[in-house]
């Protein structure tokens, strides 16, 4: 794989991101010296992936302590810079994972001085961004293994190196299974309205010369209807303790769609993005973002002046739907109750392992 | 109704259309003086949507004998006069069906004048836009009746005003409904890639003020998952003996999402859209167009170069996932074999009578 873009990176100016609004046409990396400028980003989606989100996250607190001059009120700091990053968007379960994970390493290291405490969270939060890359891997093992030795394989949004440390999700399970030798091809839903899969997947696959056909994503019951497409497989913004799946809207119509072809729905879930908090998906919040979002495309209005335009940008897909979710610990399956609860428990066993 | 756009009609100086790939940001009537440009037009989807194309159709061969001079070779001439229109877009069922009715007129008056052949086609073309607005509002009396006296309708694609001589199809449906006064919103998917949903069905419903939502298209399954959506209407460009509806590509995954959700999914199809001479859909042609039209929006490059992208233009929906098709001369169920023959052989009387 000579696939090398850095979706993010702790630089010494600053955390280091590529910018997802400009690609494919732009390849722009931006340099971010504030956790208030780290917490716009993931709001105008500079960054975006549940798992990127979650880097990001660590590292804009990361970011905030590191700008800190002295120890005063430095809990009420502390608290203010992780409200900053928390109230970026609010389905993503790796947000909230992250910021937990920065507040227990701080409150591990309060009492030392300043200066540790800055190492210690930018050591964290670039640990966060490394684990990330080798939970995808495995997770991508774990995956390539439910795929046949060829076919094509719909996929929506973006879950792929530029949604997460790197690797990917989703695509992360392509990725491995074409590093196993498997013949694949990818149908990329474009995903209206950010388009994420026509100008990210699209790109991600291209340059790896992974076959990708790109679709619209209403063209996604035809070519199933055809008999071509084998399996999906989607990332999650947050999966909750019966297995119900927030992701992109539209996922769950392709999960319904791929039910009524038997055709399997997988779901690659890193375990960080797994809230065992909730009991099922309709307590999730749906972040819903402006209509302008809808109906302007690359700056061109395409759509009446003053027209009503709704953009939940999640949907929820309930665990029926769901023939497997993917996580680095293994791949859970109904009963997602007890199978979730037993990747998220090996998980914390291995990083205890390693403490 | 103060709804006065006239999507075509015949002038002294030719064929005015208004060039619906402007709207909704321009509106812009143009002239076309030869039957090349209207099966340009055709082409270049300025004029779409089946029962629309049937008058393009109608008036772009009323146009070409009426740019002849002399009867010389006037059959040879007649039928490079029908190909130059039949060679333009594969799919409509009205095409063919506007083509057969004007080689009818035309062989009724072969053997008269240059001159009263001419005024017979430009008449019989203006007599087809005529007859085709009638029969949208006595199809959207039959339509209206399925609905409840509340709620909301969701569309694909544009089967309205600007999709028709007037009035719509599907859309007529929707306007017969508020003229009974039944309280309708309309739930719009945008319907890439050409967006005749963003840029048509919004416009002529605001035009309207009826209420309406503009959603992408991955928005429509979810909106169903949370019990507001009430019924589905779509219009068809070929419908087949065994109800088996070919429409606008994405038609197909709103009909498997409206059974998954037992929602009624009701085909607007004037009968001049049906097509008894093919038994089922599988042999219906699929229009494929360019894949630059998936990967530029609004001049645009929104995919990387050299991407692969697919664009069937249609679908098919299978006649058992149609709850009734809706016709200028009643409602028709399943067994549509029957019904759809009956709906026919009605029309037909109603012609002969007529006559």
């Amino acid at each position: 794989m000579s696939y090398s873009v850095k979706t993010i990176e702790w630089s010494d100016d600053g955390v280091v991101m590529i910018d997802q609004t400009k690609l494919p046409t732009e390849e722009i990396y931006n340099t971010y010296k504030e956790v208030e400028e780290v917490a716009q980003a993931i709001k105008d989606l500079v960054i975006r992936g549940a798992p990127a989100i979650g880097v990001a996250a660590a590292m804009g607190i990361a970011l905030g302590v590191k700008n800190l001059t002295s120890k005063e009120n430095l809990d009420q700091e502390f608290e203010r810079i992780c409200k900053i990053i928390h109230d970026t968007r609010p389905t993503a379960q790796n947000l909230f994972w992250a910021i937990q994970r920065m507040r227990e390493v701080y409150q591990g290291h309060r009492d030392k001085s300043l200066h540790e405490i800055q190492a210690a969270l930018r050591d964290e939060s670039i640990q966060v961004l490394e684990e990330d890359i080798d939970i995808n891997r495995r997770m991508g093992m774990h995956g390539q293994a439910l795929l046949a030795e060829q076919g094509n394989v719909l996929t929506h949004c973006n879950a792929g190196a530029l949604a997460t440390g790197g690797y990917g999700t989703a695509l992360g399970v392509v990725r491995s299974a074409v590093e196993q030798g498997k013949t694949l091809r990818v149908f990329a839903d474009e995903t209206r309205p950010f388009l994420q899969g026509a100008r990210l997947t699209a790109w991600e696959m291209m340059k790896e010369n992974i076959p990708c056909t790109l679709i619209t994503d209403n063209m996604a019951g035809y070519f199933m209807q055809q008999g071509q497409v084998q399996a999906v497989i989607v990332g999650t913004d947050r999966t909750v303790a019966n297995g119900d799946v927030a992701n992109k809207i539209g996922t769950y119509s392709v999960a319904v769609l791929a039910k009524a072809h038997n055709i399997p729905f997988y779901v690659a879930a890193p375990t960080s993005t797994i809230d065992l908090s909730i009991p099922t998906g309709k307590d999730i919040p749906i972040e819903q973002r402006t209509a302008e979002e809808v109906t302007v495309i690359g700056n061109r209005q395409m759509a009446p002046d003053g027209i009503d335009a709704a953009y939940p940008a999640f949907d929820v897909t309930p665990h029926h739907l769901v023939t497997a979710i993917i996580t680095e610990e293994g791949v859970a399956r109904d009963p997602y109750t007890e199978s979730l609860a037993e990747m998220v428990a090996r998980a914390k066993a291995r990083r205890t392992a390693k403490a």
